[in-house]
């Protein structure tokens, strides 16, 4: 893991003071924690708009699973994908309605089009992917 | 399952054509798959801005679980809310990291919250909270 | 104007009555128009993720104008981009606050390029670009 | 305005490099700016959500003008909402296409009100309200 080292900022007391009633009722244990997340948002954003080399994310499904095929198509375009996508977890809503969440990780674009791929097929009736980072360099 | 029941809309053509070559790109099967995730998807968000009685939602962390103390602050915050959290998977991105995705349901504000809580944790490098739906009436 | 034309849309009793609500409240006049709407969103979202051609944004600045140099800077980075800039209108919030919404035409990149330059600029204390359209193809 | 204090953050080192190239290619003098650009984005975004005693915002809309009645019926809507309109800009885009920004003033719920009223026009192809501050209290 990287040294740990410090800098200082500059700010007007007013806006330290709103910043630190927000980082409370988030529950920050102190401010360079909620800085560096703020930071580290921003650089996974910007990693993805330019399709960085590696990336992680999730891709959480909802879908009805009597929809005639459709785990067959899932399974199908999960196992053409094999190569960036880690695991997946399957949690059973209702007696329709099943919640799947994907670990995928790769080139954003191409993580980007799996979702794509899935939440467009037939039966999924809501699909979101989420946009992160392995960890290592931020 | 709701009864299928249709209905016309009235479009320019150039517009419809411009939809069409996307509805194909993104790999739909045919426009009315493409309108009715319009639809839930603007639904959804509705839903969650006005705090509806039931939502799902997915909590996806990456943490380097070598900080003291985290993975216990992570399990016990999880247990605390074991009302809201249906269950987890963890994947180990590299002898540092690791992706944790939590299934969660209840009001939005309360997922909300947890979701607050889990990303404001030392340790945790980035967070995010899927707001998504249960699928039932939508 | 492109001639109008009219499709169908198949669709679960229950999701277009919670639709019909959503539009309700929204003041629509008709499915239609709501329809249109989620359609030219989607694909105004789609043209600048693909770096179209042609696209139209505004940019929305907050600044405190007592900044020593602030507003010549500002007019200097707006002189130099003036084949993007089309025009600009100027609020005063109060003794020391202003508002400035410039209109902006060309690519998406170039659009993006011009924001962050001028929301990076010291005394800028908050901006935001708005991706739209010329409005011709949709 | 508020006294400039300054305050200590702690960092990995790999992390504060990646953040200082960010900050070098969107232009922003200093470390300190750009963490104050952060913290105040955060901020407004929290105001918003928690529905603040007074922001303000800029509504962006596109709509053909030879739609019947479309100018009267934005004209009147506006009026109705004089006390939250401080002003507006308007571009002639092309022989049929405006673009229109409105300044407006108030309470988050009702510019949203505002705003969704203006879009869901027959007529009004995109529009999109940017979530703002006076700049007082950031």
């Amino acid at each position: 893991m990287s040294q740990l080292i410090r800098f200082g900022v500059s700010i007007e007391e007013t806006l330290l003071k709103k910043f630190d009633q927000h980082i409370q009722a988030r529950a920050y244990g102190n401010r360079s924690e909620a800085i560096r997340d703020l930071i580290r948002e921003r650089l996974i954003q910007q990693d993805w708009e330019e399709d960085a080399d590696e990336a992680v994310g999730t891709i959480t499904l909802i879908y009805d699973h009597h929809v005639r095929e459709l785990t067959t198509v899932l399974t199908e375009i999960q196992h053409h994908h094999n190569a960036n996508i880690i695991s997946s977890m399957h949690v059973h809503l209702d007696e329709h309605h099943c919640l799947e969440v994907l670990a995928v990780r790769g080139r954003p674009r191409t993580l980007i089009e799996i979702a794509n791929r899935l939440i467009s097929t037939k039966g999924v009736k809501h699909g979101k992917l989420v946009s992160t980072s392995s960890g290592r360099n931020i």
